[in-house]
């Protein structure tokens, strides 16, 4: 009698899910990817893309061709719903798809920490859309500026916060000075755009707490030197169309207000019936297993997983890669009838980036920052990227904005309304 | 006592406003360049951005760049509401702006005439959201049939109605039809993208009717090499959500309709008083001037001028630009006491591509098809693309797109719905 051939579903096509399917590409099971998207997103540059400095397709590869060759592949573009880890059912809506191995890798989605009521007035950074909405309410609100007559209103449109102070938070402060101090600063007639007000709030006590506190340090003298205002211990209370609410009484008038300060694993966590952490990840046994669910396993965002140091692993694109990497091979040790490993981080560095020719740097000793770290940034991002075209393009669009200090992507696109004004954060979600 | 500068204000960024305000660039005047969006679309190329070809950005260019370095220009993101040609002003809802000159060249929009109720079924191609709206319809068909397990609903999926055949109808079947037979051939394991039937209907006896009637046959069989079904002599008399019903009874079933089959100029033209044509576009003066309004123009889309040849001039890029070149000198006659001249199109020829190595073109008595024609295509619209960056990048797109039979920009993005759906056009509008 023949064996039927052990069906893989990879929920999630970002760096963890794309993992597996590689590091499977040559074992006898076959795979189904389910993605709400068409496309791998290259998260680290989403922020470029939100700062008018990349198209969208620069950062973006459809799935189907990523895994073309792979024939052991089939991929489905749908939102996963549900899970039923006792039928060993993925539910899309009334469909339902059998797994023999699950991988669930649909990553992080923002989070407001119970102030959904904030969404419309601070947008968060995690798929194209918001990033063309980010874009374009960042490029209005300079639009607006230059025709707005009255003093305080024009202040209030040229007057930037955002909120958290993580790399994301740092990526876009940084790139956003410099879209205002060089990219916008000849184009108006009647504002000067280097003059908008740009704040970085933190509730913490440093920017950057996953570097080594050297170099938050120098990441704030950074983004000073760009006109980036830092405040640390900033807790904010409140979010509305006129601005920001501190603790402590400040209000903060801005039109513009992003949210960067934190993420939640997918709402797909909560409809498997196993422990979560307080953000939603799931509390993977040490093969990434789900407890008590050898052929489930979460990975990437979705899984909350102690490093080897006591400390959580972060919500990287390196631990989602080794995670899913380590997940395929799990799945062919079970296969195989070996026992199963336990994961372990290797962890290589990070990297953040601040500006032209700024940013800041750690491999395991080596800490850098300013242009060797952004070098560093660069090289490692293009390697990365999928495609050659893409890699050309980016390139290409990086050393053109370096030498003419322009943006490739100054768009305004989508939705027309005034910034502001209480708008639902995306089209239909 | 000084004389005033006068005002000139331009309504629309396109080919024919931006004519107009570098034709004054070293004139006695200050202009005030008014338009709904920030940038000047490179329009011929939009069908490409719909069949992902390429990025929005790459035919966009900001207009407040482009005008950058020319002092004597304002750039208003705004949107003309009317206009009081009594008065001297044009109205953007509650404000006003006062003008010397006054010179509309607002363009075209999508025109159903009178069947506003086919507008969500039938996209029509006017603008970028419209193209990356089209694009995302076209690829979520293909990925939804990949999904549907009856075998009528998919055949539905998988069929393309393209209704007008004009250059865009014609332009937009032929890269669709390449986008199924090379882009997207290897990247399904269930449906055969190859297999998707492509239909342009249009309603007159012939194809392309602006162009000599052997390049019309020419196209037609250029076309049916691609696999795209023409059919001439076809009224359509209703459009909803199943698909397209012809006169004489036949249904078409399709998901995706795409609506080529007319335009009228922008709705400001009717705040004006003055007499238009069925489209709505100004009967102009000889010196395109509005009848009674001798300081107020219309350019372009919103022109009817009649040719010298008897017939009414097309709605083309070089048209527009003539003309803005032509209302500048006009205007700066005017100033200088002089009398105007009339108005006198030089025709260079017309060219509609079809896809790879394919294309029609005219110029003057020599008709070209085919390779020929298509590397004089690409050519001029590169040689004409504003702004380095882009021109490079277009250029690189489409020699990788040649090489690898491949499409940069294949992103699903925006509203996430089924396929006919009953949706709005667009957000908001």
């Amino acid at each position: 009698m023949e064996k039927k051939t052990p069906h893989v579903v990879i929920v999630g096509a970002g760096f963890g899910g794309l993992a597996v399917a590689r590091s499977l590409r040559n074992a006898p099971v076959r795979m189904t990817i389910v993605d709400k998207t068409n496309h791998h997103l290259f998260q680290p540059l989403l922020y470029q893309v939100a700062m008018a400095g990349l198209s969208p397709a620069e950062i973006a590869y459809p799935i189907r061709a990523i895994v073309r060759k792979q024939k052991n592949v089939t991929v489905l573009m749908e939102e996963v719903t549900a899970v039923d880890l006792e039928r060993r059912v993925v539910l899309m809506g009334e469909r339902e798809l059998a797994y023999d191995f699950l991988v669930l890798a649909a990553g992080a989605q923002t989070n407001y920490f119970g102030h959904d009521d904030w969404m419309p007035y601070a947008v968060g950074l995690k798929d194209l859309d918001d990033a063309v909405e980010i874009r374009r309410r960042v490029l209005v609100a300079f639009e607006a500026a230059e025709r707005e007559e009255e003093a305080g209103d024009r202040a209030k449109l040229l007057t930037f916060v955002i909120i958290g102070g993580g790399p994301t938070g740092v990526e876009l402060a940084g790139s956003l000075a410099e879209l205002a101090r060089h990219a916008l600063a000849s184009d108006f007639r009647v504002i000067n755009p280097s003059s908008a007000k740009i704040l970085l709030l933190e509730a913490g006590n440093r920017i950057l707490p996953s570097f080594p506190e050297e170099l938050s340090e120098r990441a704030v003298r950074q983004l000073e030197r760009l006109g980036v205002q830092v405040r640390t211990g900033a807790l904010v209370t409140g979010i509305n169309r006129d601005g920001v609410q501190l603790k402590g009484g400040e209000f903060i008038a801005s039109s513009t207000v992003l949210w960067c300060a934190g993420v939640s694993a997918s709402p797909l966590t909560k409809t498997l019936g196993v422990p979560l952490d307080r953000s939603g990840r799931v509390l993977v046994e040490p093969d990434l297993s789900l407890p008590g669910h050898a052929d489930a396993f979460a990975i990437g965002d979705l899984a909350a997983f102690l490093h080897q140091d006591g400390k959580l692993l972060p919500g990287l694109a390196p631990v989602a890669m080794q995670q899913g990497a380590f997940v395929a091979e799990a799945i062919e040790d079970t296969l195989a009838g070996k026992s199963r490993k336990r994961f372990r981080y290797v962890d290589r560095g990070s990297l953040a980036t601040i500006g032209r020719s700024a940013a800041v740097a750690e491999f395991g000793r080596v800490r850098l920052s300013g242009f060797t770290a952004w070098l560093a940034w660069l090289l490692i991002h293009i390697f990365f990227l999928i495609g050659f075209r893409n890699r050309f393009i980016v390139f290409f669009d990086w050393l053109w904005s370096y030498l003419t200090y322009q943006r490739g992507a100054r768009l305004i696109t989508g939705h027309r309304m005034d910034p502001g004004a209480p708008v639902s954060g995306k089209p239909e979600s």
